[in-house]
């Protein structure tokens, strides 16, 4: 495929979609990587560094292998997002090098672009957008639109501003068209814009443009000045790092990161797993406290993990409720939530500890040693399920997300009140009865 | 807002976006309803019912509401795939009344939907689509997506097909509107367009999509013949659902459906809980057989909630990581996963058991003990490691959605390999060296 055969590689390489293109681009070598330097114009590898899916970081490198001229009109044919992307992944001695390969005007947009804080529009958003005036007609916009649409990355929405440039109005590219050509711009925009701030989390700015059905959002400046796009596949890609976050944060482990190196795997949950190993030994520490009660009444040991156990799986299932809730329902009444997790751990508490009751009672044909048991499991559950909602609406109060509390930290942390609960209970039970 | 002023409810509501339009409509009751329905002409309210993010069956329950003529005219405005939305989630008397409202060549249409299977590309796609002939030029073309365009969900790409309807090429708008009325259709389409078959499951659609950046995927039947598109929109929410559902699983909990009842909510997590009680017990059943050995050595019980807590812990990590991974790499090499996953339980294992040993031996002067329990914890999280990593995979291979192993699930077994390692490992230890 990749001889010194350039009309064939060209044709075949061209004919491939972008995505499709940036695949074969990464499994190329150093050497392949070479030729296709000198195949492919600089334009046209530009199509494959904006659609490619991998690390920006990783891209960056490989900027280093093309000669100067290469890079400058690669970069210069990118689109803004992208580039920013890659310069805010490699070293900024790099970055100010590429950065005088650009033109001035580009460069300092880019410069402009990497300022803003990372997760918010200003580094989402790409400058190439398409906006007209709101003195335009239909027909003078339909030429403008003509004009730019190569260079813009989305043409579904043509943004129509004032002679500041304040955005006052959307078109769709489906009014463009289907109106006459001299209708006034202003008699069919749509004047309530929906627009978000540079400084807008991107995760608010997902809600968005889900729940709105948008294919793109504007963002303004301070000053309401339009400033750039947020195109909907960047949204696809917060929402698929925003979940696996999520996901992550409930295992106690970065599922994202691969690597192939058993040690590197390793060295990545041993510090979570070590950190609650300490957790633990407080819950040793704590039983070995009751060591006296324990040899006393020997089989309260066989219902130890029982207890942690069951008590740490609700405590998980609510953290997990607790997390969504949080995340998905920006209006949510903290009180209710707890009231109705605290109601529900009753009833959870409740049924699990009759249940509980009845099987070690008959099956050790002693119901007080089940009323034991279900009790501390009734109290055990019921801690751990208000913890596991407590703890990430907690964390949410004093500006954490929420979704760093996870499932491994509730059941070790439930371990510890379960076991303290399970002892109390079974002392009390045992003075009680027994003197 | 909502008196007998229509003229100023109208000029309100109207000026709102379709999705907050809906969010309005879902909060007014039947009386509002009512008169929303007389302010609001039918092709007016299928704006909300497209943009809305309710549940379909509720939507579908208002259309009792309206008299026959309104929701014949409702439904014949509303995108197709959102009324096989609602339909779907009607009960099939009613669903047969709406369909006999529409027009012959509607019904046929949403007749045909529906029976695609839940989760495919039939079931998602709409079939309001712009699609031109291989033979028109340009300004044809263009003729027909303006008389189309107020019909079509998404404009930016016109599909070409053949005489036989088959699918052979895409342009983009951006095409469309940058080049000369003169030009052949066939002249600039691209004629590599990805499609997906009408049975294609929706996680692999939306993976392609994401990947591509695409904001529609044509969806062909098995003659090639294109017969929908499924647009981004209807992606996000797919990924979304896939996302959520993932969650849910890790955490052993349906966390989307929020209910304010906490008996509904109690009912939900119960099931899971209380099978996982008989999995608790098992464990708690092989305890009460080593009690010989444990009023013997009762010091043996401080440590059974540490071992099992943090094999649990390292279980619930490798069992995140192989779901996301089998469902983010579909070329993945099991055999490799495995492998590494092994290699990584080993160094997880003894790092552990190492901390564990020492902190026992020191604590208790008793390096004897430090190296059972250290032994044990190192056994334990093995074991468990490698049961995160295999349940999965093997839930896979045997065609079960392997997202549906959850976090309790793995850390309530562990529970179970852990108590038996470590019994064993203290019996045999005070074999060797007590006797």
């Amino acid at each position: 495929l990749n001889k010194k055969n350039r009309k064939g590689f060209r044709k075949i390489f061209l004919g491939l979609h972008g995505y499709e293109q940036s695949q074969l681009f990464s499994a190329f070598d150093f050497e392949q990587r070479k030729l296709v330097y000198t195949f492919i114009s600089p334009e046209e590898l530009a199509n494959v560094f904006d659609d490619t899916e991998e690390d920006p970081g990783e891209m960056g490198k490989y900027l280093d292998e093309m000669s100067d001229s290469y890079v400058s009109r690669l970069l210069t044919e990118m689109y803004t997002d992208n580039v920013v992307d890659i310069f805010t992944n490699i070293r900024p001695i790099k970055r100010k090098k590429y950065l005088g390969l650009l033109h001035t005007d580009e460069a300092n947009q880019v410069r402009k672009l990497i300022h803003y804080e990372d997760e918010t529009a200003g580094s989402l958003m790409t400058t190439e957008f398409i906006a007209v005036n709101e003195d335009q007609t239909i027909g003078t916009a339909m030429q403008h639109v003509k004009r730019e649409a190569q260079y813009a990355e989305i043409i579904a929405y043509i943004y129509v501003t004032d002679d500041v440039n304040k955005l006052v109005g959307v078109l769709s590219v489906r009014d463009l068209i289907t109106h006459p050509d001299d209708v006034k711009v202003t008699d069919i925009m749509a004047t309530r814009v929906l627009a978000v701030d540079v400084n807008e989390d991107q995760e608010a700015i997902a809600e968005q443009v889900r729940d709105y059905n948008f294919v793109a959002i504007p963002v303004v400046d301070e000053t309401e000045k339009i400033v750039g796009i947020i195109t909907v596949d960047d949204i696809i890609d917060v929402i698929d790092e925003e979940s696996a976050e999520d996901y992550s944060h409930l295992a106690g482990v970065d599922t994202e990161t691969i690597s192939h190196n058993p040690f590197q795997t390793a060295l990545k949950r041993l510090p979570w797993l070590i950190t609650l190993l300490f957790l633990g030994m407080l819950t040793a520490t704590l039983i070995n406290h009751f060591e006296g009660l324990l040899s006393q009444v020997s089989v309260l040991a066989i219902f130890i993990s029982l207890i942690t156990g069951t008590a740490g799986n609700a405590g998980t299932q609510s953290l997990a409720v607790a997390v969504r809730r949080l995340a998905t329902n920006s209006h949510l009444k903290i009180a209710r939530l707890i009231l109705n997790e605290v109601a529900t751990g009753i009833i959870i508490g409740i049924v699990t500890g009759l249940c509980v009751f009845v099987m070690v009672g008959v099956w050790k044909q002693n119901f007080l040693l089940g009323a034991v048991v279900g009790t501390a499991m009734a109290g055990a559950i019921f801690v751990a399920n208000l913890a596991g909602s407590l703890i990430p609406i907690g964390m949410e109060k004093i500006g954490v997300d929420p979704a760093v509390a996870s499932g491994p930290f509730i059941s070790t942390l439930s371990d510890l009140t379960s076991v303290l609960i399970y002892f109390n209970i079974a002392q009390y039970f045992l003075q009680l009865f027994m003197k």
